[in-house]
C-alpha cells in the first residue's frame, strides 16, 4: 500500500472547524488508496500560551519540564484529529511521541531524532488501521522523558517519518498555497513554483521565506523525501502547491527561481585593522560568544599592514556586536581605529540553482540595480545564491527590479 | 526517609498563583524531613474544556482517544508544579502516568489501578530527588495506551500512591478545611470533624457529601491508608482538617458523626403487585439494563398474595424507570395496578459507627422528626446508617432537627 505523510501546522487545526477541514483532507488520500502518517501541531496559540506558564514559573526553566509541559498541545490535536476520523468511517488512532516511539536525543528543546522503529505502527497498519495520527514536535529520549525537537519541530517530525516509511511524498499544509518567486506582498507580479530544488529552498528558508523549517529541508534533501507545499484553505489535485525535490527532478528550470529579503539587517565596519595572521578569529570568536548570528563577513586591505573588516548581522544584536568587539579590544587581541554601525540596511539575494552553469547572474544582478540608482554596499556569493546589503529604504524597489530582471513572472 | 504523599485538586491548581501557593504547603512538609510525592489535577476547568471538544468531535467517541486527550490537562500542572518546585531550590521532577508507570486495566474512561512499580520513583529518590510530581488521573494499559480513571480518580491516584510507597499519610487538599457533622450551608452550627472512620467517611460520600471520591476511600480502607482531608487556602499544622482513619484510631466517638441529605430523590411505588418468587428479580432486573441507579428498597404486603414495592431513585431518572417497569407490565413479567410517581421527595441519613453498639438512635431519630411534624415515608438502615425518605420541602428542618437531637455540635 502506498503511503503519503500529511502535516497540519497551528493555523491548519487552530478549532474544532479547521480539525474538521484538515481530516477531509486526510480522507481524500485514503480513498485514493494511501495509508496516511497525518502530523499535526498544536492548535494554533497553545504553544505559546504553554511557554508563557513555563516562563513565568520558572525564569531559568529545567528544559525537562519544559517539555513536558509544552508537548501536550500536540497530544490533544492528535486525539481529537483520530476521533474526527473515526467520526468519518476510518480507522485511525493516535500516537504521541513516547508510543511510536520517536527516540532522540536528550538535548531537551532542541533534540535531533535518532530512530523511528516502524514495528508498532506497520504493525496497526497490517490489522487495518488506515491513519496514523502522530503528535508533532516530540520525542522520548532513552531515559524515558519526553523531549521537543525546537520550534517548527513538527515539519521535521514529518519529514522523519516520510524518510522511516519510504513515504511516496510528504505533504505541508499550511496557510499558504506554495512557495513564490518572491513575497507577494511586495511584488505582485510574484509567482508561485511548481518545482523548486531542496538546495533552493534551503537558500530561500533560510533568508526569510517562512513557509518550512530549514532543518526539515536539509533531513528531506538526505533522505530524498519529495516535500509538497500546499494550502489548507483551498481545494488541491495533485498539481496543487509548490515540490520540494531534488534537482534532477526539475525538467526545466530557470537561471534564478526567486528573489528573497531580509528586513532587519545591520553593517558594521571595523576600520583600520592591524591585519595579523589569526585576526578574523580574533574579531568573531568574541562576537559567537556573545550570540551574535553573524551573516556577510567582507574584508577590504586599506593599505600595507591595515584592513577594514566588515559584517552583517541583525540589527537587534548590533549592541551585543559593540560590546563584545570593544571588550577584545580593550584587552588588546584586536586593534582597529574605529567602529562604524550602519542599522538601515537590508539583504537582497537571487537563488537558483541554475546559476551554477550559467554565467553573467551577478552583471545582471547589479546592472538591474544599477539602473534604480540603489548602491550595493556589501556583495557575498555563494555557488546558487548572490547576496547584496542596500539601504533599507531601496529594499522593496531591489526585489521588484530584480523579480522583472530575471523575468520572474513567466514560467520557465 | 517517612514519605508523604499529597494532592491538590483543580482549584487548589487553577492558575499560576495557587500553583506557587501549593509548592509553599509541599516546602514545609519537605522542610519537616520528608520524601513527598504530589498528585495534581488539572487546572480547574481545563478538563472540562477538553471533555467538550471531544463530544463535539465525535458524540460516541472511542474512549481510548478520550483518554489521550483529556489526560493532558494533569500533565501541564505536574510540569509547572516541578518546575515551581526547583525554583524553590527542592529537587523536583514531574512523572506522567505512563512514566511511573501506573499500570491500569484496559477499562478506558473507567480504568483500575493494577500495579505501580516502585523503582523508577525510588531511584530517583536514592539519588536526591526530594519531590515526585505525578499527574493524577491516568495510567498506561499493558498495551501501552493511556488509560484514565474516571471523574475524581486523582483522589484514587493520591491513595493508590500512598498503599504502594508505604506513606505515613496521604493528605487531600481542597477547597474546604475538612469534613462536617453536616452542610454547613444549611446548619450553621455544624462543626468540622477531627476524625472519621473510613466506614462513616464512605457513607457519607455515597450520600452526596462531596469532599472526597467514594472509591478513594474504599481503597485507603482497604489498605489502611491514612487520609487527610484540608483546605489549600488557609495555613495548617498538623491537626488541621480531617483525619480519615480506621475505627480503632478514634479514641472517643460520638454515636452518630454526621447528618447527610441527597436533595433530588423520587420515590417510585408499584401497588398491587401479583406477588410471587422472583418477583423482586422480575421488577429491577429491567430497572438496572434501563440504567436506573435504584436505591432504597421497601415491601409492604397489602392482601393475601398482593404486595406493594416502592423503590427510590435520581430524580432525573423517573422516566427510564417508569418505562422501564411499563415495558415489562406489557410483556407479562410483572403484574400491578398502578405505579405512583412522587418526586418531591429528599433523604436524611444520620451515619455512624457507634450505632452498632447503641441502640435507640433510630426510636432518637424518628421521634426528633416526628416533634417537626416531618412524615417519614420510607425507611432503611444499614449497620451504621439510618435513612429516611421525607417530603423535599422540609428537609432542611430535617437536617437541623438531626444535628441538635444528636448533639453534634458538641465535640465527642
Amino acid at each position: 500500500m502506498p503511503l503519503l505523510v500529511m502535516k497540519f501546522g497551528g493555523t491548519s487545526v487552530a478549532d474544532l472547524a479547521r480539525i474538521a477541514n484538515a481530516a477531509e483532507k486526510v480522507r481524500r488520500e485514503v480513498e485514493r488508496g494511501y495509508d496516511v502518517i497525518v502530523i499535526v501541531s498544536a492548535m494554533a496559540g497553545k504553544t505559546n500560551e504553554l511557554v508563557g506558564w513555563v516562563e513565568q514559573t520558572s525564569p531559568f526553566f529545567d528544559a525537562r519540564e519544559y517539555d513536558a509541559v509544552v508537548s501536550s498541545g500536540e497530544n490533544v490535536t492528535a486525539g481529537l484529529m483520530a476521533l474526527r476520523l473515526q467520526e468519518m468511517g476510518i480507522p485511525a488512532r493516535s500516537w504521541q511521541g513516547w508510543q511510536v516511539p520517536l527516540l532522540t536525543t536528550s538535548a531537551h528543546s532542541a533534540a535531533r531524532i535518532e530512530e523511528i522503529p516502524r514495528a508498532n505502527i506497520d504493525r496497526k497498519f497490517a490489522e487495518g488501521m488506515k491513519v496514523a495520527v502522530v503528535a508533532g514536535f516530540q520525542g522520548v529520549s532513552r531515559e524515558g522523558r519526553i523531549t521537543t525537537l525546537g520550534r517548527g519541530g513538527s515539519d521535521t517530525t514529518a519529514v522523519a517519518f516520510a524518510a522511516a516509511f519510504d513515504a511516496e511524498r510528504c505533504d505541508i499544509y499550511t496557510d499558504v498555497d506554495g512557495v513564490y518567486t518572491t513575497d507577494p506582498r511586495i511584488e505582485s507580479k510574484a509567482r508561485k513554483l511548481d518545482r523548486i530544488a531542496y538546495e533552493e529552498m534551503l537558500e530561500l528558508a533560510s533568508l526569510g521565506a517562512k513557509v518550512l523549517q530549514t532543518r526539515s529541508v536539509e533531513l528531506a534533501m538526505r533522505y530524498k523525501v519529495k516535500l509538497r507545499v500546499l494550502s489548507s484553505f483551498e481545494d488541491n489535485d495533485e498539481t496543487s502547491g509548490t515540490l520540494v525535490c531534488a534537482e534532477e527532478d526539475i525538467v526545466e528550470s530557470k537561471v534564478v527561481a526567486g528573489v528573497a529579503y531580509s528586513r532587519d539587517e545591520a553593517k558594521m565596519t571595523l576600520i583600520s585593522v592591524a591585519d595579523r595572521p589569526g585576526i578574523a578569529a580574533a574579531i568573531f570568536g568574541p562576537l559567537a560568544e556573545a550570540g551574535v548570528n553573524v551573516d556577510m563577513i567582507v574584508q577590504n586591505i586599506a593599505e600595507e599592514g591595515r584592513t577594514d573588516v566588515t559584517f552583517s548581522c541583525p540589527v537587534g544584536q548590533v549592541k551585543h556586536a559593540e560590546r563584545a568587539v570593544m571588550a577584545a579590544r580593550e584587552k588588546g587581541t584586536i586593534q582597529f581605529s574605529e567602529l562604524v554601525a550602519d542599522t538601515d540596511v537590508a539583504k537582497v539575494s537571487v537563488v537558483g540553482i541554475g546559476m551554477r552553469s550559467h554565467a553573467g547572474v551577478a552583471a545582471r544582478m547589479f546592472s538591474a540595480l544599477a539602473a534604480e540608482g540603489i548602491n550595493i554596499k556589501v556583495i557575498t556569493t555563494s555557488e546558487i545564491k548572490i547576496s547584496v546589503l542596500i539601504d533599507r529604504k531601496y529594499m522593496e524597489l531591489a526585489v521588484q527590479a530584480l523579480h522583472d530582471a530575471f523575468e520572474l513572472d513567466k514560467a520557465a
